[in-house]
């Protein structure tokens, strides 16, 4: 008995000294990852092409095909196993001439207002529309008014994000029906258009576009829909409660065109002993046409791009393969996300961990985790070797939309999670550009991305824990 | 003995239940003062102020005489107990006309460079001081050129700060000696000028300037030292290499004048139970007058302000004293803080917390606190706490250069911590301005000082722990 304890404690030593020197060597490998990142990082320069010589790459535009270009012939310059475009077909919806809005405030008196057509929003007629506002907080104020309040008039949604929550996308996340919906249901009420606060924290004067959907709604029934700057909603809405008939007139001469042809880049690093187990990471390469898609989502994808590139540049040769996707379309579609997980569906592919970064390229905190209890104390487990790197934010949680369709009960699904104080200034807006984002803090958010696969390629993630097995994930 | 644990453990329950509740009213009154900052906040309005109304407020400036004015009267605005000025002489340095610089490149050819005047230099001669210029990466180089390399030079101290630092303020002082020490150790040498690498880690066209001290060398040994924009400290190294004889020419019009007298803004609510425990929050009111000082310390100001506004709206009644000091001349004297010390001395004042704000108004992340390890280990039993607003980082360390002369064996200093990436593009330079303030950020600083005084004046700390009363602290 005390040769079999002995015997245990020597294992246990033995088991913990391996434990040790793992954990050595992981921290030794992470500050390399950093100080590559830091010291002689490329995202930055990659960003700079991105934003300013190519600029907004709305799907379906030529920026977002001179963006599919120009990433791939980056992707081969580094040495990597295979770079290939996956074809997708993506919508094209152009905005046109730039929209024009007023409040008529007396006879013959206007004040222009800035406002911005939301994605996938047909135009007004020709001459522009014309009609009475009333203004709403939520879709389900409509009902309040029915069909005799609402028709003829436009709907204006203006319930704002909620400044008192610290995680600025759950005030995002509570307000943005009005925007994806408010067109549909305002039109079922007879509405001739809509117009909505812009998800924005800040009071300034640029609209924040983003995608909108009218549902089953039939073409002859959709009605023109439009964000107005915060400055503007506030002034609006402090006329309407002095002059409730006042008019306003928008016009917007946006247009859904046929579907085209476009693509996601893929580059790849084959795992030297698991080859079939595939790693993703990624960011999507189209963004609004505003601005010039610094932070959303230019930041993504050249981070996803940097976390191949330093693993070649430190000459780490991951176990798994390690797939950089740049996905087309996240932003009126999703039709890349979608389309890559078809495939990798068809073929068989076994997907075993997906990392997407897609929320600006703010000094990162940490990961939003999708993972099983085990999977997750795995990754717990990890923590402090990124503490000095003041990583500290690990919580379960949504992960990114373009990797979310490869959800399946075996993957692990993580999203980058940066501060996100100042993303909803940016976020669909013009002023979303280039001179936002922080060479230091973007370069902070690949090391920690990619510090993240080296931890999950060296030492894989457990695979689905049995209690969970029977439920639907 | 089975009545004794019954005893231990109902008293234990009820300890553990009083601790559970103290928990969950401290839960209450944290969310109740981030919401009031973040929904009906003032630091941004008077960070507006401060910034755009008054701007740079150098000591001994009329604007910094403006903004004594102007913080008090705002103080005094709000209810508080007490609100003074507390008399202090400061020193008057003046920039005079704009510093101009150029390199000679070559017969008849020149090129301008971006220099400021460090704090405290003298002025060139009327004419401007042209020399050919030695390159150094270190103070201690200086020993290897000697008088017979350095006299009749320029010596221009290149040493960047590493971008491999996690903690942007290491390394600034990974550098500072260079600008702090630079003229008074080259002067020893017979160099006629000082050009130090502006501290910034990004490269740019902003010199940075800040203090310096020419130590003990009598006057007519000081020579005018001036800080390089970092694309220019580049562009004037490379040029080096390729041509040694190159002259630099540099004129600076900056004059030392006698002190004058300036003043420490005080707001005090005094405490309920335990009035003569003080504990102080506070920034400083004077700043460098290139940019208007919104970062480095409008923030702080604003932030210390809206501690004890917060209070006051809350409806909070301290037990403790709880002071906001608005320190004048940190920059070039900390003789704002050093008499604040000294008078709180001579009244045998019990100052039993302070906290600083200046490390700039970004989204905070925690705090830097000097404790003995038993005060250290009450503070970080409050960490859960703060959790829901992201706040994590709680490690022992410096505290502020304001409230460190307040520094005895007794009283526990904090320093706000918050994200550091994007400091010091801004520090010290022209671009020091209100539109690089988040106004959430700001808030969220605001609200995490106001939450830790509300803990320790509701819960104090406790006094030196005994194994650290015999050393010196």
């Amino acid at each position: 008995m005390k040769s079999f304890f002995s015997f245990c404690l020597i294992l246990f030593s033995a088991l913990s000294i391996t434990a040790q020197s793992n954990h050595t060597q992981d921290s030794l490998e992470i500050r390399s990852i950093y100080d590559m990142s830091l010291l002689n990082g490329k995202s930055y320069e990659w960003l700079d092409y991105l934003s300013n010589e190519i600029g907004g790459r709305l799907s379906g535009s030529y920026e977002a095909q001179q963006a599919v270009e120009y990433t791939k012939s980056e992707l081969e310059k580094l040495g990597l196993d295979k770079v290939w475009l996956q074809p997708v077909m993506v919508p094209k919806w152009t905005r046109g001439e730039r929209e024009f809005a007023y409040i008529q405030t007396g006879p013959g008196e206007t004040r222009n207002v800035n406002i911005t057509a939301l994605g996938g929003s047909v135009a007004t007629p020709a001459g522009g529309t014309k009609a009475k506002v009333i203004e709403v907080q939520s879709l389900e104020q409509l009902k309040e008014y029915g069909r005799e309040g609402i028709e003829g008039k436009i709907v204006f949604y203006n319930r704002p994000m909620r400044a008192d929550l610290i995680h600025t996308f759950e005030a995002y996340g509570g307000c943005v029906d009005q925007r994806y919906l408010g067109a549909q249901e305002a039109a079922k009420y007879g509405a001739v258009g809509v117009i909505v606060r812009s998800m924005n924290l800040r009071m300034d004067d640029y609209p924040h576009t983003g995608s909108m959907s009218y549902g089953e709604l039939p073409v002859n029934k959709r009605i023109p829909a439009a964000a107005i700057s915060t400055n503007d909603a506030k002034y609006l809405s402090g006329l309407l409660k002095i002059q409730k008939d006042l008019e306003l007139y928008f016009k917007m001469n946006c247009e859904q065109h046929e579907d085209v042809q476009s693509y996601n880049v893929i580059g790849e690093i084959t795992g030297s002993t698991y080859p079939d187990e595939i790693m993703v990471v990624g960011g999507h390469l189209d963004s609004w046409d505003l601005g010039d898609g610094s932070h959303d989502d230019g930041a993504g994808v050249v981070q996803s791009m940097e976390v191949l590139r330093l693993f070649k540049e430190l000459n780490y040769k991951p176990k798994r393969t390690i797939r950089v996707v740049l996905f087309m379309n996240e932003e009126n579609g999703l039709r890349g996300g979608t389309k890559y997980a078809e495939v990798a569906k068809n073929k068989n592919e076994n997907h075993v961990f997906g990392l997407e970064s897609d929320s600006g390229g703010f000094t990162p905190r940490g990961f939003s985790i999708d993972a099983n209890d085990s999977q997750f104390a795995q990754i717990l487990s990890w923590q402090k070797l990124f503490k000095p790197y003041l990583i500290h934010y690990f919580e379960k949680g949504g992960s990114g939309a373009d990797i979310g369709p490869l959800k399946d009960n075996n993957i692990v699904l993580a999203g980058l999670r940066p501060d996100s104080q100042r993303y909803f200034d940016y976020h669909h807006a013009a002023n979303d550009t280039f001179d936002k984002v922080n060479k230091r803090e973007l370069e902070l958010g690949a090391a920690t991305m990619a510090s993240l696969m080296y931890l999950v390629d060296q030492h894989g993630l457990k695979t689905v824990n049995t209690e969970n097995t029977s439920l639907p994930d």
